[in-house]
C-alpha cells in the first residue's frame, strides 16, 4: 500500500514531559488542562470552533518506540491485541483523545482532558457531535480486567 | 514541522464507489455495512477485539483534492472554519468514524456505520470506551444550523 504523508497542523503544550506521569490504566481521570498552538496560519479554520464543547484530538506518539501487534495495557495483566487497546507502540502511532473546549485566543485552544506529551504533534482536529449511548456499549476485555484487577 | 509518514493498515470495503451517494447533513443516518479488511500479516493485532461493541476508524479521505481552511457543510448554508466541521478538504485529509462491530473473520471486520468510500484506506483502529454524556454537550453551529435549515 502507498505510503501516506501529513505534516502537523500544531503541537499540544501539557504538564506532562514524561508519560509516567499522565494518568493511565482503570479509572484514570484526564482533567489536566493544556493548550494546543496551532500554526497561525490556520486559524482561519478554527472560526466557529468556540460553540463546541468537545473536540476529537487527533495527534502522533512521536516518543513512542517501535510497533507490537500484542499490547500489555496498564489496566490488566493479560495481553490484548494492539487494536482492542490505546497502547502507543501500533503500526501507525496516532493517538485519539476527546477533550473538553475551554478557550480559544487566535490559533491557541485552552483544552481539559490532556493526556498527551508536552509537544505531541496534532495532525487534526474535528468537533465531537454525538457519542454512543452508553446501554449500547460493550467494553470487552476492560469490563472483564476491571473486575479481575480489583480484587 | 516535520513530515510523517504512515501506511496503512487496510482499506474499507463499502457499497460506496461516488461521495454523492454517502448520507450527508442534518439526520443523516449511517447504517450501511460494509468490511475493514486489514493486511493478513496484521490479524494478531486484532485479538479480543470482538468484545467490544464499537470501534473508532482513523481513515484517509484519499480523493479529497485540496484543502480549504473554510468549508460549506451540506448542513448549514453558512461557512465555518475547517476545524469545525467534517469538510474532507482539510490540512491533513484524515477522516474519523465510529463503527458498530458486527462479526470478525481473520483479518476482517464487518461493520455497520460505514461513511467511507470503497477503497478507503485506514490508518488505525480503536476501541471506542465511552462518550461524552449527551447533557453536556454543546453542538456549536450544528444545533443552529438545524433549526435555521428546518425551516
Amino acid at each position: 500500500m502507498q505510503n501516506l504523508q501529513f505534516t502537523p497542523i500544531g503541537v499540544v503544550r501539557s504538564r506532562y514531559t514524561d508519560t509516567a506521569a499522565i494518568p493511565k490504566g482503570p479509572g484514570a481521570k484526564h482533567d489536566a488542562e493544556g493548550t494546543i498552538e496551532l500554526r497561525p496560519e490556520l486559524e482561519e479554520g478554527l472560526a466557529d470552533i468556540e460553540g463546541f464543547s468537545h473536540l476529537f484530538v487527533i495527534w502522533v506518539f512521536d516518543r513512542a518506540g517501535g510497533s507490537e501487534l500484542t499490547a500489555y495495557p496498564p489496566s490488566d495483566d493479560r495481553p490484548h491485541g494492539v487494536f482492542a487497546t490505546r497502547s502507543p507502540q501500533r503500526p501507525n502511532p496516532i493517538g485519539l483523545t476527546v477533550v473538553e473546549l475551554l478557550g480559544r485566543t487566535g490559533p491557541t485552544l485552552r483544552v481539559r482532558g490532556i493526556d498527551m506529551l508536552d509537544g505531541t504533534p496534532v495532525l487534526d482536529i474535528k468537533p465531537y457531535l454525538s457519542g454512543v449511548p452508553p446501554e449500547t456499549l460493550r467494553r470487552g476485555w476492560l469490563d472483564d480486567a476491571e473486575r479481575r484487577m480489583a480484587r
